[in-house]
């Protein structure tokens, strides 16, 4: 099934600085090969919702095994069977005006 | 991998009151054989992972099979590599007067 | 305005052991006279929407001053005209048989 | 205090297509005065935390005085005593190609 979804990592006990893991954790969610958009406050991505779960899910085996202690998740996911819907429709949608 | 997670589902397009679809996703939730917590901002659980995330991959496709035509679910999933968890842990670490 | 909501808090840069942090937040949350539902993964509180958006900026501006370096909070915040909600009705209407 | 966050507003009760209602809200948040970033789950915001609270409260007495019977609002602030921190950073951080 198609779904959009964000996607934010929070990396807990590495201290007050977490861009490092964060960083990481979207490198992994670009290496899915899910549609992505960076923002300041997570990743959105698009595509199928099967691959975006274990995304998930391999963002926290990948971090854990590489040193990150705890880690909170926060993910948003949409999906709708009224009609196909993409990232950047959403955004035109809200503001014509933007360049996404 | 042992995770916690909460688990929130808002069905759109079925009305103001949604308490229908809730109540079944709260269903297919307790069906995962996850322990499981509800409250009023969604439904905690205790469990694998993987499992959890299959468990909100079949939110999606049953609510929308059985005619929710979109669905916004938001997920928070908390894993941790230095001790073992639980629901009752968090809540008595906070409020030690809590039944929880 | 009456309002349903669900307050997280994430304390960053305080170690893996967030538990005194959060504590502190669930007793600011406490002293706001908002009703108040502790749970795993956050405080569900039900009240005037104005009281628990200064209680969250009040938790910030505490922790801070207490010591936190940075802090990471999600709120979710629900209001509706057609009818009255409270955070026990939300419960026993998706689950009648569950002692709120 | 200075603050970022992510304002995401979820209409109920309007139908399956809530464009017109998440446009005017993020109309909104533009008219707070915030530095505002739109894409395709909210609006980040960036400046004072009292004025990004003011503004979520806005945004509920608005769109239910303009006929929206229900709303599920989620907000996730960030703030920090260590350094400043704006939307930009965060991004470049992350993916220092990125053009923000």
């Amino acid at each position: 099934m198609k779904a959009l979804a964000e996607i934010q990592v929070i990396p807990i006990g590495v201290g007050t600085s977490v861009r490092g893991q964060v960083r990481r954790a979207h490198q992994i969610i670009r290496d899915s090969g899910l549609k992505v958009q960076l923002h300041a406050y997570g990743t959105n991505v698009e595509g199928d919702l099967d691959t975006i779960l274990e995304t998930v899910g391999r963002i926290h085996t990948l971090l854990h095994a590489e040193g990150v202690p705890r880690l909170s998740t926060a993910v948003k996911i949409g999906t709708r069977t009224d009609k196909d819907s993409t990232l950047e429709d959403k955004v035109l949608g809200i503001a014509p005006e933007t360049q996404g």
